[in-house]
Order: C-alpha cells, then structure tokens, then sequence
C-alpha cells in the first residue's frame, strides 16, 4: 500500500500547475514595474499586499474545494493549516509555525524554502523594500474570507540579510458572519 | 513497465512548480498595473511583450538543461519543440503547430488551453489588448538565446472573440554565433 499523502501534498497534486520559475521571474517584473511607477520603496511594498490581498480573496474558494480542510476551531489551528496546506497548496512549500504569544492570538510562520526569490538580489536603493509582499496580502485576504481580520507582515527577510523568512501573523478579531437575508424572507 | 513519458511530461516533471491559479492571478494583477500606468493599449501589449523577453532569455537555460532537447536542425523541428516541449514545461499545456508558409518560416501554434486567462474578462475599454503579450516575448527572447531571431504575434485571440488561441511564429534570420575570445587566447 502506498503511504498516505500529507494533507499539504495532496492539496498540492489537486491543483493545476505551472513552472516555478515561470513565476518567479514574472513576479519580478511585477516588482521592477511597480519600483519603475512609484518613488517610495513603501507605496511598492503597500501595492504588492494590496495585490495579495485581491489574490488572496480569490484563491480561497479553490483552497477550501481542494483541501479538504474543514473549519478551523481556534487561531492556532489556522496557523498550523496555512503553514502545511496553504503555502503548500501555492508555492510547494511548507513553513514553521513559532513563537507564540501567550494568549495565542501571534505566531510566526517560518519559510524554509522561498520560491519567490530565487536570482532575486536587491540593489542598495531598495533596503526598504519587502519583496515577498503579496504573500502577505494573499493570506490576509484568503482569511478575511473565513471571517478572520489579520495583520500580516515580515520581520524577518534573507533579502534584508536577516537568517530566515519570518512571517508575523496576528489574529485582530473574527467577523461575525453577516447573512443578508433574514431567514423568514 | 511503465508507459514511456512523452518529451514535453518529461519535462515538465523535472521543474519546480507553483499553482496555476496563483500565476494566473498574479499574471492578472501585472496587466491590471500595466493598464493603470500606460494610457495606450498598444503600450500595454509592448510591454508584456519586452517583460516576457526578459523572461525568456533567463529561463531558456533551465529549458535547454532540464527538457534533453538537442540542437533542432531546421525552423519545422524548433516550432515542434517549442509546442510539445516548451509550452508544457511553462504551462502544463501543448500547442498544435499548423499553418506552415511555403518556404517553411513560418507557422502558428494552436493553444487549446491558456491558463493564463482563467476568469479573465476584457472590458470595452481593453479591446486592442493582447492579454497573453508576454508569451510572445518568452518565445522570442528563448529562441534569440539559441541565435534565432524571430518575430512573434497573436494573430487570434479568444478573449478578442475568435475560436482559438493562434500564435503566429516568424523567423526572420539565423543570429550568427559570436565567440568573444579566440581559440589560442
């Protein structure tokens, strides 16, 4: 018999795929473009998580189809899936969660591997820049779809010289589900 | 024994590979950008097309290192090449080449599917895109790299109305091989 997939890789083998570095470079250009159309190294790190976040709001519904994943009963579940499934459902990779805070509302998701920066090397104008940007925007706004607000950015980044990808995910509240009919109507 | 792999699932099996839709996405937030910073279309179309030059000049090597394909003696086996092994080692997909001239320069390539334009929909406004530009420059920009010069252009285009995805391959002339240093230096 063969050995059971993990959750994250058969998510991975359910969707359809293109080349990595196909992608890579791509979403190089998109990085080149928006330094090319906005002075502040900021307003491109704010494009980029608004970008995500558009994906992000989209990429669920596959996500929840494909994944099997049913509903997450505390924040620290959640994590565990985005840090297994997610990433690996996206990018074929999986990430760490640490550094908890004591009432569980903060982690960190560490990435071992980062498909988005390969041949990336930031020139010294761009030291402010988050390159992997959109993966924040991507989580936030596929949570915001599950009624989690979030606030999701890098503390760590190897592209700034720090010694690993560390994302910092904080959980602001759930929101409560609004039905827009009553159920009498 | 296993069924022998076609060349082109070869291929793709041997590279990384990210979710489809996270690329079609992604792809979409980029020609959204581009529409935002260039008031003309034709703009727009140029500068996919010089983004996917770039694009392709850089991933040629990890096609010519991972795909076996060796040197293709005339412009019939390169076209062969590029739709049995190039388009499913980018994309998952192949093309059908057709429409040869008769002195054999110039064929099209028939995608049935075009991951790039799940959910895509032009508005009014965007009639004149080539939304799937890039892809030419990809081509381009690979083949310059093996010394073919070539002009490539959608000559059909779904999103447009016509049936079909047609890429219209030209080769324009044969780059001749420059070695920067003599042999006995």
């Amino acid at each position: 018999m063969a050995p059971a997939m993990r959750p994250g890789d058969a998510a991975f083998a359910a969707v359809e795929h293109v080349n990595a570095e196909l992608f890579t470079l791509t979403y190089g250009a998109i990085v080149r473009q928006l330094l090319t159309d906005f002075e502040e190294v900021e307003q491109v790190n704010k494009q980029l998580d608004a970008m995500g976040y558009n994906i992000g709001i989209r990429l669920i519904d596959d996500f929840l189809a494909k994944s099997n994943v049913t509903r997450c009963s505390e924040f620290r579940e959640t994590a565990d899936v985005i840090a297994k499934v997610g990433f690996k459902m996206l990018l074929g990779v999986t990430a760490t969660v640490s550094n908890w805070n004591n009432d569980s509302t903060e982690c960190s998701l560490i990435l071992e591997e980062n498909p988005l920066v390969d041949f990336v090397e930031l020139p010294e104008t761009c030291q402010g820049l988050h390159y992997c940007n959109i993966l924040c925007g991507v989580i936030r706004g596929a949570l915001e779809m599950v009624s989690m607000r979030t606030e999701v950015k890098w503390v760590r980044d190897m592209l700034r010289g720090d010694d690993a990808y560390e994302m910092r995910l904080k959980m602001l509240d759930q929101i409560p589900e609004a039905y827009p009919y009553k159920d009498d109507e």
